[in-house]
């Protein structure tokens, strides 16, 4: 392999595979990335078994000459030390040269690194995924239905099917998942599939789908989603994100929200979060979190904490409505934190079914996202 | 004591005063603020013994009314819960109020928060400044001078006065040195006192100064340094920061620096430091941090480090002059990146007197900065 290439291309493919990286993989050639050669461009792979992400570079792209080919071939480095030294490089233009032994030169104005190689005949080759189902998704609306979702799920790898986020499709709907035996998150959107398209069981790492909000492209574009046997494969423009689906059943969750409420609350969500965010900073000195929400005949709400050691923190709020039974009860103000981030809408809807029944959160004006936490059992 | 008080002022008072709360003091009340409030305003004062920080907040500024007082008192707050919750109060205007035994109780808007107070009659008094020495050094160029010094200082607590920077005053020039036994660093100013003025063995933890630096204000104003028996003051604006003077006595360190030089070498600092850095991040896969400088009789220089694991990384440097024998020298290049990267102009010069010999490095153009690091002893 010999070659010239365009630093900021190649820096840019290396810093996107690299976050497949794993800094403590088992198996010694996965800490490295794969560089393939061929007479169309360039192809960096990386992968921890879990994620595996491959950039493509081309030769040439609108008329601007990337590289500049003299053999192609293949070599494996270490990412450790390769993908901040490249970052570093004093020149614009790169060359590579691999010789015998993988021993490999790289060249850059007035730097010569000398790189011990691997293999790369011993490098795992990539699942190869068999596109019998998949649909398109607009990268904005992926990456927020991730955002909207991932943070509630469970961090307990004792249930590792909890660790991921459930992907379900049903009557042209997809619905995201995420639950961790204390709260839930759903959101759903319409999809342009068959009508009988459907998909159960794929519950794919929240930890992976943070990693993948990371590289979505900026610009709306449609990204194409192919789901095989147990591998998910995200294509942006010049990346493939392949990532492993998780082992086992995904619970049903659905019996856990409730039908009709006994309590329904209408509020400002920025102003209840801010009130929040101050009685959970004297809940957390006490390490419980929690926080106590009282209703009131004249149709305010009280949100209080207290501590024995430092003192107590009370917040009237107006709401917009309160209907039904009134209320006192209890929660971590920590997740209610969590739900109320990711609410699209200034107004939101709480809904209550009892004191030590589910608190339903979601926005005003539309039902395609849901939050769920359980409250807490206290004594007043 | 009952006020209120414009949440901005108090916030930013507190937020600077906080700086001097230790989260590990093994003085109780030191995890507190104390609030004084008199007939001219509100003093806020914080401590760990080392550090002590008091901010005055005034009645009335610009013909702004800051504080509406209704009565003049004293408490004590603990700190932890105070800096975060004035911070995220709702409202502009907060209302203070000590009632029996210590219990205070802060409105602002929607929110009352209750607070177990403590006696500020327990709360330990400032020491007390005889201004018989003292002279004002500009913010900026005190800052300059913490920030061109402090990295030097050692970080084993075994040799307390070495984690200090050594202040002197001789002949009109006030002197900053910092040494951990493998490098120094010294940068001198002139300052306007009486000939007969001197200062001698003040050292000044080189922590204290960082913290310093962060409140120095960001317009150029004179600040006022008091230098007491075994305390400093800076009289800042609005702010008075007091720190303790390290026991102990500095060593000699000018015997260090030697007084002609073998070699010279005149070279551009960034494209230096550049070159090291890309080594170093070899060297520092090694744990060693060790880079190499060979001078060539082209009167090029060339950096490099290597590693048996990963490679090596060889860099080629035009100079500006190299004159004298021409050396082999290894150094640590963490020191060396440190030295570089406080230099104030783009030519630096660097002094050899052997390849066993210190490495003095400072700008081609001024000597008032000065940056000495101590060679590896290494076979070739």
């Amino acid at each position: 392999m010999k070659l010239t290439i365009l630093k900021d291309y190649l820096n840019d493919s290396i810093q996107h595979v690299s976050k497949a990286i794993s800094s403590k993989t088992p198996i010694p050639i996965l800490s490295g990335i794969k560089i393939d050669v061929d007479s169309n461009g360039m192809t960096l792979t990386a992968s921890d078994t879990d994620i595996s992400i491959q950039s493509f570079i081309p030769i040439e792209l609108n008329d601007l000459n990337i590289i500049e080919l003299e053999r192609t071939g293949s070599i494996v480095l270490s990412a450790k030390f390769f993908v901040e030294i490249i970052r570093k490089l004093p020149a614009a233009i790169v060359e590579i040269e691999v010789k015998d032994n993988f021993q490999t030169v790289i060249r850059c104005g007035s730097s010569e690194i000398q790189l011990v190689g691997l293999d790369p005949e011993e490098y795992p080759t990539l699942p190869s995924i068999e596109e019998y189902r998949r649909f398109q998704l607009p990268s904005d609306l992926l990456r927020t239905m991730i955002k909207q979702t991932t943070f509630a799920v469970s961090t307990n790898e004792s249930t590792p099917i909890l660790t991921g986020v459930l992907w379900t499709v049903e009557n042209g709907k997809l619905k995201f998942t995420a639950c961790d035996r204390h709260r839930l998150g759903t959101r759903e959107t319409n999809i342009e599939v068959a009508s009988d398209f459907q998909l159960n069981n794929i519950s794919i790492s929240g930890k992976t789908l943070n990693e993948l909000a990371k590289i979505l492209p900026d610009q709306n574009t449609l990204i194409d989603i192919v789901f095989a046997e147990n591998q998910v494969l995200f294509k942006l423009s010049s990346i493939l994100f392949y990532t492993r689906i998780l082992d086992g059943t995904y619970p049903d969750t659905s019996k856990l929200i409730p039908q009709s409420y006994q309590t329904e609350l209408v509020i400002n969500g920025h102003q209840l979060a801010d009130a929040i965010d101050r009685a959970y900073l004297l809940s957390r000195e006490e390490k419980t979190n929690i926080v106590k929400l009282i209703m009131n005949e004249d149709r305010t709400i009280e949100i209080s904490s207290s501590s024995s050691e430092l003192g107590k923190v009370t917040e009237q709020l107006e709401t917009t409505s309160l209907t039904g039974e009134l209320l006192r009860i209890s929660f971590n103000s920590k997740y209610m934190l969590d739900a109320l981030k990711v609410m699209d809408s200034e107004l939101i809807h709480i809904g209550f079914t009892g004191a030590m029944q589910p608190i339903i959160i979601r926005p005003e004006e539309t039902s395609s996202l849901l939050q769920l936490i359980l409250p807490y059992r206290t004594t007043n």
